[in-house]
């Protein structure tokens, strides 16, 4: 018997008329659906496909053992986040042995700063897998915004606010156009970099991009915190004719 | 009568599955269809969408009156273009004053780089514009790669290969995954920056990305020029557990 293929799917920013029509696809089409999600939460990647799928589908959620309780330089950290890849892994390994193809549910773009990657990494030359690119969040984000986010020949800088404070007001110094992801706690400090760069003004924060709660304002107007679906933009100024 | 939408539809990286389902029925429902094209080609763009249209479709191609023959820097490029995007948004403004919808085509995503910016900048405001976002064609091309761009908190600089060699190689020595877009003729001078960052080794270069014709090389087997649809990566390599 052949292997089946696990396919990494993108499912682009969150409307679920933005995933690619491999994507919608697959994901009409799968018999195994196996996606992550907050440990006692329906799972987001999950709750964009609700409604498309096969009666007899089979489903794996992949819960995290830990999001925000520990520190992500806490070695325990590491450690249960690398167990959990690993039996993961093994769960959908041992499905494609099977023959079965596996189709894993991935926000944006999966090789993007996506969770799927760490899965990847321990599946890939072992059975077959697939990638199926998608459009990221911060697409989403900039279409929110109503404005374009590079022109010409502008540098692009895409960096995440877990950043350490003094390196974020570098990053955020050093660049034509900006694209700041992970934001969520992390927004008072995001604030004090864009402030000593000078470009707080120039900031917009963009909640959940193409869902229905979708928001977009002035990162001057915004409060102290943002959910997890938010990303800080500065758009480019380049050359225009 | 109120007047008609203006669409930009981001199509992709290039697969004709990998548009979005929304761009896809833009696409085959559109009556009126506008995409760029270089002189006497067929332009990719609108051959992406063959045998996806109407019969009663109308065509506007747009035709670029420079490309490479005159120098960026040159005035004369700039104030070719700016009449040509001038006119190109002025027949696309009666279409929607006329109550038509209308459909553009765009590479990739609309609002990355591409030259829908330039009709949006004159349109915006004077008729309703939407935007579809679509997948990059960085999101293709490090897909075709096989790996992924960024972990954890990597930061991904995003630049053009048209920026002068001094700052390539400070961009390229600063950062910890690239992207190189519009490399082409630059290839030679952006070999010779990412060697002088001692990052030639880790480079790709991926042309075609999500095309027939799709070819991944480490940089160092490349030639000496790269097509147009042709993109330089280096991976990140930030913390994964
Ligand atoms: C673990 S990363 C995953 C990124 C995803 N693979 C992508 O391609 O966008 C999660 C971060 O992506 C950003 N993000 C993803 N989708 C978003 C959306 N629709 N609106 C706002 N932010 C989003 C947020 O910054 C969030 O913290
Ligand atoms: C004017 S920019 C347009 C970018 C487009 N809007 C996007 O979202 O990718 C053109 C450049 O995009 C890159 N590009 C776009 N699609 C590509 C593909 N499928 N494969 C390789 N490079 C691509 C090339 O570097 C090309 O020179």
């Amino acid at each position: 018997m052949s292997a089946g293929t696990i396919h990494g799917v993108g499912l682009g920013p969150g409307a679920a008329d933005l995933m690619s029509v491999r994507a919608d696809r697959l994901v009409r089409g799968a018999r195994h659906l196996a996606f992550f999600r907050k440990r006692g939460r329906p799972g987001h990647a999950r709750r964009l496909v609700e409604g498309m799928l096969r009666p007899d589908v089979v489903e794996y959620a992949m819960e995290y053992p830990v999001t925000t309780e520990l520190a992500v330089s806490d070695p325990a950290y590491n450690a249960q986040l690398a167990a959990f890849y690993a039996e993961s892994a093994a769960h959908l390994e041992a499905l494609a042995r099977a023959g079965e193809e596996v189709v894993v549910l991935c926000e944006g773009d999966p090789f993007f700063y996506g969770s799927f990657m760490h899965l990847h990494a321990r599946l890939a030359g072992a059975v077959p897998v697939a990638v199926v690119p998608g459009v990221t969040g911060m697409s989403g984000a900039w279409t929110a915004s109503g404005a374009p986010i590079t022109w010409g020949d502008d540098v692009l800088t895409v960096a995440t606010a877990t950043l350490p404070e003094a390196e974020l007001t570098r990053r955020v110094s050093d660049t034509d156009a900006l694209v700041v992801m992970k934001v969520g706690r992390h927004l008072p400090k995001l604030r004090r970099a864009l402030a000593a760069a000078g470009r707080e003004g120039a900031a917009w924060l963009v909640e959940h991009a193409a869902m229905p709660e979708q928001r977009v304002v002035p990162l001057a107007e915004a409060g102290e915190t943002a959910p997890y679906f938010a990303i800080v933009l500065v758009h480019g100024q380049g050359r225009r004719p």
